[in-house]
């Protein structure tokens, strides 16, 4: 008998109006990653467990989706490797005799690899693109899965600021060219809450302190006051951090204001003044929507960030961040190759279309691939439904032919259901004449033509 | 202490220059589709066992890459489900224990699964488009990879046979704008094939058939003959079979041939009329470089085609074919859904991107993200750089400004390296002057403009 299938939980089959449409984001953020000469890399979906493990912390190695050796995999050149004593010791164990392969956990990982071993093939400052999918066996749960894309781009070798200023410019073009008018590119600098931790007389406390700031929005004043005195910042270093991390004002005001108080601290300035370079060098780049706003609460949780941070939110749809990034002074060293400053950002592509079809800005985007559909009345009029089918796709106007003469009401309601925005017919009096039907399906309108006319109507009408 | 990285057998790291290439492939392809009113979709990577299985052959199963369960996947709700007995039977009956997801092994199954799931929400005749990456867990040799991409179109739900004419056109467009200017499209039905075996008076040798004279090209008549002899069919049949396999002349002429020896077979009949359809239809279609001839020998070793039959090679470059397809009557019954006729091709990216390397294609394809280097002489001149650069992207032109004041053969050798055309340099001179040097990589030549000229001396530069 014939199965009923099913898909695995977490998983989700992807329709082509929503197939549609992540592609158009997707290229949306590829154009502009290009046009500032990020070029793009594949690595391999399946990666040895030994490059994945141990990198994203004990909870994320078991989020590690590990692949079953393949063949005879209870021996090896004839010997058993797997005895029951093995089993019994649990999964532990027995799991690195099962398994060398795992699935690929996020995209900085396997970049890192592919960065030292193939150094002698790249071109340094390596500026990359990565636009793949990740899986993390996560708990399923609404809105969560475990196969997910992550859009990346970094740039690795150099320890230029330019680079940052150019990722300010790159958030504010894709997300406007998305269609967002209303989001912050928050920046900061990882070397600026060394400066906090420094001046309150609490530099050991560094990873605490930005752990309770990042939370700020979150939990609020009290909260991070809570989290500070419970991880031994004394309240009045606390009382000192609040001063200095609400400051208000411009960006230069903030940055003034700080300069004012970090005469001691080395690294503090040290951040200050990077933070002044790039939003110097950002002043000359051509601006979008979005505002480009020094925030000393940022944080970000990830270790490896030790420079510039970002962090950018739409202002309109409260879903969190919706593109991230920082500099690491040193993303290789775990793979041997030390010393390699870089740079990335990354675009939550789920949330830009969540925020998207929150602002109602995801009905704009193509939703088919079928512009025009040409009406069948029967074989007897084929060759000239042909004609003008192959007229419009050499015009690079996507058609189709409905490919029986069905009942009339079928086929509008499959240009319908496709969501089609021209119809066309021709009939018995059409073909006669050496005519056709225009129909603009979204306004009703029904215009009378000569095939030599059809392809500059269409233009001007899609304009529209 | 630092880990060596490594990679794992049979899967590939992919470089930037390729990476574009690829994407140039994939996007021709893609565009074409999309003309035709092909939409796009996409499915999981990883599927329940229970779907994959059984559907590729014994040995298929075996391929297929297997994940083991997460957490502890020796219990099951606090009860041990693998015992020392589980282990002592063996792999073939320990796996299901351990294991109920794989990746995908190909886009026809999951499509076949994606049809029956989502059966309400799509609009038949659906015609999709999906290019994904599948994997396999083949012995691992040169040129072959356990990950690799598949580009499938097809439509199901109809069996009107416009869909085979327009395939035809899709292959003929897709391969031409691709560069290649001379290959064929061979076409054929297997009703004609079930019309060589009734007519031969060998109806219940049918699969023999096809396998043997699938081969032809390979192993030439007298294995063929060997073959079939070894399959049971005498050799006075086979001696017909070659008079009917053989014929020459154009399509037409061909067909004619066979209708005059295909009197008493219904099967073989009806596949030469839809060969006639098709191919009726077809010259109704622009055409490009491709031939396309029908070929009796065509029999496509796999079982689930019912109807049309295509291959296509390449007449310069012998490397097997290049793309492929057919119509098969009952694509979804192994899934519950029985009745949905369906035709659909496949590119094999693969073997086209070696066809046009082999061709000298391949470098005319854009090889760098980066159009434009700007020489950085300094801090001094940012602010020119930076609005030279900034006016090249506004107007779509990818560019780059070299992030530090290197030496400049370092810069020139990083332009090289990156096959980046063009190279700005702005000094002392140029500043005060308000001009610039712009130098054609690829010629040596120079040219010393004003920025205001610089955007419509590129773009003429970069047609030639």
């Amino acid at each position: 008998m014939a199965q009923k299938p099913s898909i695995l939980a977490g998983t989700r089959d992807i329709l082509p109006e929503v197939a549609l449409r992540r592609k158009y984001i997707f290229s949306t953020i590829e154009k502009v990653f290009q046009k500032y000469g990020y070029s793009p890399i594949e690595t391999p979906a399946m990666e040895k467990l030994s490059v994945l493990l141990g990198k994203y912390g004990e909870e994320g190695d078991k989020l590690i989706f590990k692949l079953l050796n393949s063949g005879d995999y209870l021996s090896k050149r004839g010997k058993r490797i797997v005895e029951a004593e093995d089993l019994e010791k649990g999964e532990k164990h027995l799991t690195p005799l099962l398994t060398e392969k795992g699935l690929r956990y996020d995209l900085t990982v396997p970049f890192a690899r592919f960065v030292v071993m193939n150094q002698n093939e790249l071109t340094f400052p390596f500026r990359r693109y990565q636009i793949q999918p990740v899986w993390r066996a996560e708990r399923s749960q609404k809105g969560r899965y475990r196969e997910f894309f992550q859009c990346d781009a970094d740039v690795v070798g150099s320890d230029s600021l330019l680079f940052e200023s150019e990722f300010l410019a790159i958030y504010d073009e894709v997300l406007s060219k998305l269609g967002l008018t209303s989001f912050t590119i928050q920046i900061s600098n990882r070397k600026i809450l060394n400066g906090f931790a420094e001046v309150i007389g609490q530099a050991d406390k560094f990873m605490d302190i930005c752990v309770a700031i990042d939370k700020l929005d979150k939990i609020g004043k009290d909260g991070v006051q809570n989290e500070l005195a419970n991880r031994g910042v004394p309240a009045e270093s606390a009382e000192k951090l609040f001063e200095l991390i609400t400051v208000e004002g411009t960006n230069e005001e903030k940055i003034a204001f700080l300069e004012s108080r970090f005469g001691e601290t080395e690294v503090g300035m040290k951040g200050l003044q990077e933070l002044n370079e790039v939003l110097n060098m950002y002043a000359s780049f051509p601006t979008w929507k979005g505002e480009v706003s020094f925030s000393p609460t940022l944080a970000r949780g990830l270790n490896y960030y030790t420079g510039t941070i970002f962090e950018v939110q739409s202002n309109e749809v409260k879903i969190g961040s919706i593109a991230s990034g920082g500099r690491y002074d040193d993303l290789t060293g775990v793979f041997g190759r030390e010393g390699l400053s870089g740079v990335g950002i990354s675009f939550g592509a789920d949330r830009i279309n969540d925020v998207m079809a929150e602002l109602s800005l995801i009905e704009a985007l193509p939703s088919s691939s079928t512009q025009v559909l040409l009406i069948n009345f029967g074989k007897e009029y084929l060759s000239q439904n042909l004609s003008i089918v192959n007229t419009l796709r050499s015009a690079d106007i996507s058609a189709e032919l409905y490919a029986d003469a069905a009942k009339l009401k079928k086929q509008f309601s499959y240009a319908n259901k496709k969501k089609v925005h021209f119809t066309i017919m021709v009939g018995e009096e059409e073909a006669t004449q050496g005519i056709l039907q225009l129909k603009n399906m979204d306004t009703g309108e029904q215009k009378t033509l000569k095939e030599a006319e059809l392809v500059a109507v269409l233009r001007e009408g899609m304009k529209a």
